[in-house]
């Protein structure tokens, strides 16, 4: 397992690994064996960035049975799916901000991200499983109260773009077997969502090479792999964390 | 009136302005003043490449009056919209493929795009109206079957980005009024789509300032104004073309 990070640090941006409270620091592309400098920092004296930048980030709807189920939705035939504005990108620990156009409610989704380590187009699921770098942790924040206002088009997209909405950290971990592991969200030290991944509709190599028969996946992009039951909204003020056991915390404050 | 191209000669990418049947070469950047280098070429002597790299491409639904009537859909009080995949975007004279594993109908769209100029942000319609560099043609491209095959969520952004479904250019075309202008599709010499501009419901200026409220525009994004009546599938082998007099002709084959 190797957790791997991007950073700021006296004005340069860097690349690096994850060593108990210390980050050893690498060169090179991330996805294509970034060499270690031999130097390392203290991971408390950086500024997290986001890991990778992706290309796009390609995020799911009803992937999860518990909340189809609550939501009275059939379980979808094949992933449902649409992008989120590479935009609204944020890292762990800046702020989440309240659209100015907007005064309803914000809320969170704690999810799974899969992180594409190398690119990948029409390949089946053995494939598709070498393709996958790691996985991170997801806050898909909502402006909820878009969503579903206009009464014929669902306003996935646009509720789920605006600048800071889309979060992703704090890491990216490898050799992690998900399917084990259960994605929490605390919101102001109160447990939210608490919901095992191996409730998940389209696993992961499965999805990644679902959607790999529609678009071209590349090294960097994200799949959001969509919450489960649990989202609620946030007040200006709270700290929102999600968090996966041995693939990361994702802590934010929203105002 | 100008208009812009981007093109591929012997090996090369460069950038032009259509002057008759020449091409004068410019260098440097498209949006922030680029510069004669007094060299010109036969436009039959080049490949033309698609006239910018949008970060983004934002695409209408239910756009046009007339549409909205037939669909006997709620004129929207808001625009309406998805992001179109950017691996899905083609230039002029290539070909729009059938995806591997797609076999139902595959339809045209005829649209206007707008291109953004200059970076804006949470703007007025007269600041929006400045961000306009100039317009483009566009064939918004869609596997009709995927788009409302699932009964609770319509496929907008998946339909939409297979490879070779954005399909955009062959021109900018800068300083034209496109409230006068028509758009024609015609399919294998066969008008199809014949509409005007002036039926849009959120006109370009509008529509900039609107979506400016949601997610920051880059220069070279584009705004895809959605179509009108008139879709229809395309056989494989077909020709089709988006016509908008004084801005473009896109010709495309589809396979």
């Amino acid at each position: 397992m190797a957790q791997w990070l991007r950073f700021q640090h006296q004005g340069k941006t860097g690349l690096g690994q994850v060593q108990g409270d210390q980050v050893a620091v690498h060169t090179g592309d991330l996805f294509n064996k970034p060499q270690a400098t031999g130097e390392t920092l203290k991971l408390s004296d950086v500024t997290l960035d986001i890991p990778c930048t992706p290309s796009k980030m390609v995020a799911m709807v009803d992937n999860f049975h518990a909340l189809v189920t609550k939501l009275e939705h059939a379980v979808p035939a094949e992933p449902l799916y649409f992008l989120k504005g590479n935009n609204s990108f944020l890292a762990a620990n800046q702020v989440i901000r309240t659209p100015k156009s907007y005064s309803g409610k914000v809320v969170y989704e704690g999810e799974l991200g899969i992180v594409i380590g190398k690119a990948c187009h029409e390949v089946d699921e053995a494939q598709a499983a070498h393709a996958i770098f790691g996985y991170t942790c997801i806050n898909d924040v909502t402006a909820i109260e878009i969503l579903n206002r206009d009464p014929g088009y669902a306003q996935w997209t646009r509720s789920k773009s605006f600048n800071t909405f889309g979060v992703f950290g704090p890491y990216i971990t490898t050799d992690v077997d998900p399917s084990k592991l259960t994605i929490k969200t605390i919101l102001n030290d109160q447990e939210r969502q608490n919901y095992p991944i191996a409730d998940m509709i389209f696993a992961p190599a499965k999805l990644v090479s679902l959607i790999s028969q529609d678009v071209p996946l590349q090294a960097g992009d994200i799949i959001a792999c969509g919450t489960s039951v649990g989202v609620g909204s946030m007040k200006p003020g709270s700290n929102v964390s999600i968090i996966i056991d041995g693939v990361g915390r994702l802590d934010n404050r929203f105002e």
